[in-house]
């Protein structure tokens, strides 16, 4: 369980269930990650506990909810990709993905905070079930976590890597803040919001695992450089499903943004090549946040008739060409490839 | 201004001052290390900055409201006690005293979330004055920018005692949530919620301070168990204050604690002590937290009649006599001497 590399047979079948088309991308690299992901699940639960009973049980609350644990499997990937040889002793990238899941969990407390939604990953969000409060303080506690597995970890570049990603999602999520409402908020300022909320931890999340394999500046350079455009290409994909998907496959409810007034680069573009008649009924609902029933299918028609979904999706596909592009120096090899496919998979969510 | 220990006629200036009755102990320790807390002071101000305006913003509406200051006032104190010597390159008592700080009122910011208390420090709550989305995710910031200081510092035990302390204050906080409302709470309940949510952040800002100084471990463990008992004497009169203080001299409102239902020595040492008819109103106002106008007045004659503000205050000196002990095995000085009167006037503040 604790060797260095996955066991070969066990790869040849996962990639046979792919090819018969029943598992995405993202599950065959969860899978070529099998014994890693679950020694970072397991670091995960451990790492959770505390005197403190309502800790753990809302921890166990966030773990049974799952998520595709896209962060620390990024993590897992990037150091595997990079020749990272672990021991039953030594699981540094094991730590430090359990690290970025728990600065990303404390994230999505916050935000479930202050963003009043009530549906994430399919199941009510821990905020509607134990309350604002611990979401709070919960998330205070996951992330003073996070720095102690950092510290556990003991290499400073890591810490450095990861504390400032912890600043820039903070500076990020105030940025969004900052623009809710706004529709004269220019599309750079979406990209800078985005970056800090998402790209900037996909980014670490890719670069510290090619700190733990000790590699030279430029792999550590090209993993930031995919984690960072997958993470653009992953947020705008989330942006476009949420005026695009089904409850079902998203998991979480379609018109949240709308009706946090949040903006997102569908309603920019849907504002900006609108009539005034659309534009009129954008500045009501967005910036006045004067919002019915009937609102909600107006809009997704207002945004199927600008095309501002494929506009959206475009972009993601350019940030996805730069991810699979930062990739190149690395040889070619099983792991790179599922690599490859997840970037795909990330932006294919939304046909 | 860089220099090791501070102008020696200045001190003795000060002394006059203070014992002229004019200045608190508090403002005798703080005018000890003028130098050094000005260098804090500005090194609080210059790591608020932040490309989002509203980070500053806010960070300057908090250090305007001031506060005491009194966390990096102890590492700063506790550095000059073990005989830390800074230079103009060599500063790192003071970004430990900025990263103290920067953690309280990371703790401050979301105890306003969570509290929905509307005075603090005497100034309208960022709370109130900005939102809760905006406390919630600034105090993220300012946590984030703590991990980023202690990155900076370098030492690896620095950082296991501040990541540490991140933890166990979030476990207070969370216990002392889970706690409220319930008046069957131990009073060893209530006292480990105090330790975690106060003492813990005062034992680390002083064990930094023998860290940074390079001492031994029997100096590191005398300053922790200094800041601990401090801390505790601290909380305990705060608690008293809440029943009894005027809002002109401590700043916040009196019956904060009471409204929210929280569980403090003053409530179980009346409700213990108290009459079945007494009990009754405790179990109204803070278990079924059904409260009217007249329920202050009434919980403060009670809390009079059953000497429970003596009773807390009495804990609080026994902390305050601990905390003095501890500094015992330093030679006597000014500052040791200053230290002592801070121990004292945290005590004091209460009659």
């Amino acid at each position: 369980m604790d060797s260095a590399a996955p066991d070969v047979s066990a790869t040849v079948e996962k990639a046979v269930v792919r090819d018969a088309g029943g598992e995405s991308a993202l599950s065959a690299l969860s899978a070529y990650l099998e014994q890693d992901m679950q020694a970072c699940n397991r670091a995960i639960i451990a790492r959770m506990e505390s005197p403190v009973p309502l800790i753990p049980q809302l921890g166990a609350h966030l773990v049974a909810a799952g998520g595709k644990r896209l962060r620390p499997l990024l993590t897992l990937a990037a150091s595997r990709l990079c020749g990272y040889q672990s021991t039953p002793e030594n699981q540094r990238h094991v730590g430090l993905a359990a690290c970025v899941e728990f600065i990303h969990t404390a994230t999505l407390l916050h935000d479930d905070v202050v963003d009043e939604s009530n549906l994430r990953r399919g199941l009510a969000s821990a905020n509607a079930v134990f309350g604002n409060k611990a979401s709070v303080l919960v998330g205070d506690f996951l992330f003073a976590r996070s720095f102690q597995l950092m510290t556990a970890d003991g290499s400073l570049k890591v810490m450095a890597i990861l504390s400032d990603a912890s600043a820039t999602i903070a500076e990020g999520e105030v940025l969004q803040m900052v623009t809710q409402n706004d529709l004269s908020t220019p599309v750079d300022r979406y990209l800078e919001v985005i970056h800090g909320k998402t790209a900037a931890l996909f980014a670490a999340a890719c670069r510290v695992g090619a700190v733990v394999a000790d590699r030279p500046e430029a792999e550590e350079v090209a993993l930031d450089r995919f984690g960072t455009n997958l993470g653009m290409a992953f947020q705008l994909v989330d942006d476009a499903l949420d005026y695009a998907a089904d409850q079902q496959v998203l998991g979480k409810t379609i018109g949240d943004d709308m009706r946090e007034g949040k903006i997102t680069l569908p309603v920019l573009a849907a504002y900006e090549s609108g009539s005034p008649e659309d534009r009129a009924f954008w500045e009501r609902v967005i910036e006045k946040g004067e919002q019915t029933e009937a609102d909600l299918p107006h809009a997704l028609a207002l945004i199927e008739k600008t095309g501002a979904i494929a506009t959206t999706i475009a972009r993601a596909q350019a940030y996805a060409a730069e991810a699979v592009d930062a990739l190149s120096i690395f040889p070619d090899s099983e792991l790179r490839r599922l690599m490859t496919e997840t970037v795909q998979y990330t932006v294919d969510r939304a046909r």
